[in-house]
């Protein structure tokens, strides 16, 4: 535009030529363009599944917005990113009133990119919790044995059969379909006053690893975890980390739909993120129940933009385990 | 509780002796104890179904909330209404993720109130406006030939290839259905920029009638709505009255999901309603398309309860037509 | 994407195939495409000019949303504006620190704009009402003699010593700069409490003329622009709409920075918009001083938009005056 | 402050030397410093005598900084009302926890303002309506046979058994103490569903005149106030008008606590003031029930201050009656 | 309802068989169905006694809604608290105009609740903190000597000249009238530039035992409460605890009136109050202060819930001392 | 006022007498009454010189009010500072257009008031962080070598050809234009992907010393700083504290323009600022970033606040480095 020269595209910002946002960094994915090597974001906007009203669906776009927000250079380790690939896959087109319908759409479709892209390191932006179970069912039949770390306040493992799967259900459903064995998902930070002891035996007798909060606050994280991945290493092919925002306390991260005191430090949740980004094993990240719609300035979904990018960081240097 | 005077039920606010809240006429049903003669107010807290995220589903609450708040004493008139009965028939208990299984639900339930309570006037409160398929159906399949009119700045005649029942698809599946004839659909408060040349076509090969905001801000609304039940009476058994809450201005009932200006009054609405109300071949009222978490001091809700109250009071002193 | 069925552009939301957005007929202005015939908006975000603090420089993202979120089907009218073009030209690129340079590169794009595009009907989005001393000087250097039709609860002919062109002097540097004469400004809906004597003798002294909201209620608002049309008509190439948001009632309009009781109902406003942009003479339109960080569920973004579409309609069946 | 040329104090603003903000206008009363000759607005900060929870105590500041904003220009009428006398008398100190003891501060506060000031126009800034009863029972003391025109959704005459004098009281507690008798109390606005028989009939009995929301919507508000004006202007030596702000509509007085649809314009309700402004018989005003951390952009406190403005302007071109 | 199979109560929301919300054990008191064994909570729901506007007395509601919410199941100490015994008693009735008629209202009502329930161990839930002058008083008659620890950033020991007794004095109010001596108060949470001198110097006169933010900061909550427990261990029949929640910080309790930043983390105070619900000898809980009217998603009556989980809990393992 | 015991003044809350407001002991700067010993305010209220939109003009007066909130006795110490000097300088003017005009203009008023007032210790209160090359060069002028410890989450150093100098670019500005030397720049609490790796490298090879959150994390905030200050003391004639209230976690301040996780606890603020302030060789204070209109109940102010307290209560017991 020659002729005009302060016409700019309509709501383009200001751009430092010597500071690069995320946003500059990723790349859209187009199958015809070659395979994803490494991380790739896809959305997977369903929160119609949550026993609550949640706005989970609206996540995948306040995440991306405030993570294209920060840079690429990590000053703590001198590590500029901005070369890790980071591909933005697209949104899973849900069904407007089939639950089940979009729910199996994103186990075909986390599937089909995994066909077509057997180097891609997913990284899922729900959505509500229930997206868990076709999402690390995709994963684990293309990775083999598959190991889980899930952050939580809550086991997620309610029975079945009260109102089909939400996102109270997605562990008891990858349990009992034996996409996952019991002795090979590991729980970090569940909270008092949030579970049932009926739901704690259950994921004991299937031979869960149970962390509680006063573990991750008489421990530290590192260690916790990487207890967790002694034990895994033999069993598993892969592990998948599954981040439920809720077990972060509801002052660092108030927009989460069952938010309570008494939860993890965010400094302590980005140690344990960098840790398990760092071993090779760990082969897949997932960040669910954010609902933007009673968040307080994208705070949230500023933190899952901060795990995101110390899990790139922790990538870039990866450790054998 | 004699021994501690001042000991009150948690959460009891002030009573003022010689003034009834709504509040206290509202009858609970309890089946055993005698049928429903009047009207009766049944929440579809379903919002699932809507194109758009939407808390529509919270809306039966705040609108009792706000009902209740509200006198029985129609000062106008000089009309008491707490002789009037008006009962709370309680919630259709949603499936958690199955939406075509809550709609059935839907219109079971209230297919089973009919049989149950003959006499019974239904106040539906949605919930979004996907609800009203189910519920009109029910609504016709117990009194015969049925007319409606409805209140929206919207047709709500989408088609249903493009992601099922919908809260912008009920009267075409009214229509398809045959559950109501085209002939007998007046729409009234349609808007422009709101809707498309296609479904307003439809609707007037259908044989429907169409009233715009022109109509309304040009003529007396008493005078539009007369008109359409001359033109109905002749042909249906029972008219219903259908309120999407967006029709009024978005400066008046700011908690609608597709929020806009150009629309009605609430001295309009209210005076519409009083008239439907007071004839007698009217028999039932849905109020659809308030979603609280948007809402400013649930003022929509509050007019959602004078839309009731007026109608009650139409009630009570009705004539044939 | 075939592999891919259920995989969509991230952020793509649902697409009713009968309906059409008005998001998607509006067409991106590329100079090598050919030229622009007919409207076209222009976004020129400043308001580190205005006199208090102000995030009006966010409106023309707020207003274009709204825009593009309505339909094209004018159903009062039975017309569909989908083939009257609209084009989005972009934003002019503001200096970060330099305000001076900001408003010359107002007039600089255009005036280049119009160069390249002499058919350009152009609809400026503020930003603050600084931005129409640049943008009605370039109009005018392109149309001849230009009136202007000013809806407003203020003058804006502040003296000039006082800090330099702000939002509150616009009107005065036109007249003292000649780019208009006196007796070519019309201002409508000026407003009890909200001016000063001084100013009001000024434009008196200069030739304008004057309706306060008085007037607007009293008489009808077509009646009281033809009454300015039929004076302007003998003396002016062209007439320029300026719209400052502020003139609408602060219960219509809560999103401007000096909101008040006591204005304009958008029923009149919409209906005085349609008016003018019925006549071939009106040839230019702009809206200011909506600040989307103090406005509600952006309403008066939304009745923005409303003026612009009702503008097209008008456009589209032209009178010729 | 020579040295620094561009040092101002705290806070400062932008002046423009060619307009008049009512902030100027307002005299500080100081006792030793003369009489007050005209209006003088006077705090009477209590709402713990609230039935339900309010913040009413905080609008003598909010309705101060709204007013302070306007300009002294009364366009319209062509009227300056800077050199009308606008006191600011100060608010009167309320007790931490005697309720009773802070509506007897009220009463011998504006006692002994009227006592030194004779010619004193009081201005009443509530608070909540409670504050009515000593403030007129005052009022009446000074002047003689007084009159009430009460603006307001309610009667407010509720029984005094059931917790003492409240909100709800005022007028059965000024009507008891015979401090006004029933014929020269007039009720203008009362609302459908927001008051009881009872209380309809107790007004009645006691010779009140009542105006409901029919009457304002179906006749003029100046031809209402004058029917009322031509009963007591042979009974009374003066009128006091009493404005309980939740007269005005939901939508456009937001931030009243108890508020409803079905409500005055604004538009009805400057007309209104502006008459019974204008009129020699009338010595006093009060504005009640406002609620400033419920509300809108103080968009409540904006339109008491359009009153004050209103009933100001009017009063320097005071008729008769 | 057999007919009507899907139908439930109006609000019902979802219910898990195995897993038990803590509104599900909350027992109703009935007076004519035996006893209080255990803890009852009750509202005093009276903030008309603050200094500032504050909405306290809405938190009765709130903080039940909180803890309904939360489940009966502590998994960090594998403790399910569904058979310890928790009793809503109701709340307090408030007379609403006359403040030292509410206050001896919860004295008179607490003392009949003990004469009734002598194994009563209550849990009050303000108000403000002028409520612990009578809620204690009415403990200590009924226990004997009495010891309190107060958590709270301030000292509440204003002198009772200036305003009667609100919310600043209830300490004071104790002291002066001899219901606990000062050697037998002890003060947690101090914080800089929210105290004044005197006030500091009169409590240690008193012979109280003060600990600031920096005791906290410096040495761990349960070193600083056992060692004040074990001086008052000798002296005193009974412990009462109360929880001004302003100790908190403002970032982790963000509802409370006299909000800062510099207090105590939630950690620390669910510690603190887990040490202290282990002894015998603690027999009652209060905890003030909280304004859900500025509260953030009722955060703070979050906070809330879990002390009292957290005490309960403690007490279902009560350590002798 | 003796003739009306319970008037006073507009606005005046209650007074305690044994306490005092640190509104009560600021003092207002007069020139001709004599000069500022000790710490003066001066409020820099400009923000239009922000990249993004920022409301920082409006934060002079939020601190002010929440500074005036706080008392004066720091019981931690046992020292009250209402001897203390602390003046309020006023705000410097801005020009409404003319940015380079306003920098200059806090440049001119800074050493104007320095020159009037020698032993003028300055606590600058932003606006933006653009406001600290003018403030900074002219505490430099009169200082003679200057040492900065800047708290921020971001470096400041964007290259000034882009948009001329922003709330970006003030130690870009203060290298180049040698006000401050680089070895003399010590920056604190960096951030990870909040920076560029070239803006590091620029700092360094200008010999600036850099300690990013890590080391927040796992030294202690004394030992930084005392490390620092070690390496300065031999260097400068005086130490000024740069605080851009980003440096703490958004939780803590949610209330700046560039919000995001992983930042400093006002525990470790509180404590680095007060070991600054107990050095004689610090002599400036400025805190900057902080916007209002984002804030949540200005608890971002309040953080401000308890830093100026804490330096201030630090001054009182001065050690000499
Ligand atoms: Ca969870
Ligand atoms: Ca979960
Ligand atoms: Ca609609
Ligand atoms: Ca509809
Ligand atoms: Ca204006
Ligand atoms: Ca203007
Ligand atoms: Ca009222
Ligand atoms: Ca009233
Ligand atoms: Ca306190
Ligand atoms: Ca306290
Ligand atoms: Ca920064
Ligand atoms: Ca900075």
């Amino acid at each position: 535009m020659a002729d005009h020269p302060y016409l700019q595209e309509a709501g383009a910002g200001f751009k430092d030529r010597y500071l690069t946002k995320v946003s500059e960094i990723i790349k859209e994915y187009k199958k015809d363009k070659g395979q994803i090597e490494g991380a790739g974001m896809i959305g997977a906007p369903l929160s119609k599944s949550s026993i609550s009203h949640s706005g989970a669906c609206l996540a995948p776009q306040t995440i991306r917005n405030a993570l294209g927000a920060f840079t690429t250079y990590a000053i703590e380790e001198d590590i500029d990113i901005s070369q890790v690939p980071l591909y933005d896959v697209g949104d899973v087109e849900m069904h407007m009133t089939d639950i089940a319908q979009s729910q199996q759409r994103i186990f075909e479709t986390v599937t089909s990119i995994f066909r077509a892209n057997p180097s891609w390191l997913p990284i899922v932006l729900g959505g509500d919790n229930s997206v868990s179970f076709p999402a690390i069912k995709a994963y684990a039949e293309n990775k083999g044995t598959v190991g889980v770390i899930q952050f939580d306040a809550h086991h997620d493992v309610r029975n079945l059969e009260d109102g089909g799967p939400t996102n109270g259900t997605p562990f008891r459903s990858l349990l009992e379909s034996k996409v996952i064995e019991g002795k090979n998902l590991v729980q970090v930070g569940i909270r008092d006053f949030s579970n049932s002891k009926t739901y704690r035996r259950y994921v004991e007798e299937q031979g869960g690893q149970i962390y509680t909060m006063k573990d991750v606050r008489e421990r530290k994280i590192t260690e916790i975890l990487s207890e967790a991945m002694a034990d895994l290493v033999s069993r598993v092919d892969s592990v998948y980390v599954s981040l439920d925002m809720d077990v972060v306390d509801q002052s660092q991260a108030p927009g989460c739909p069952a938010i309570g005191p008494g939860g993890m430090d965010t400094r302590e949740l980005f140690e344990g993120i960098s840790y398990l980004g760092s071993l090779k094993l760990v082969g897949g990240l997932e960040i669910v129940e954010i609902d933007p719609t009673v968040d307080i300035r994208d705070m949230t979904s500023r933190v899952a933009a901060h795990v995101i990018l110390h899990f790139l960081k922790a990538k870039s240097i990866c450790k054998a385990l």
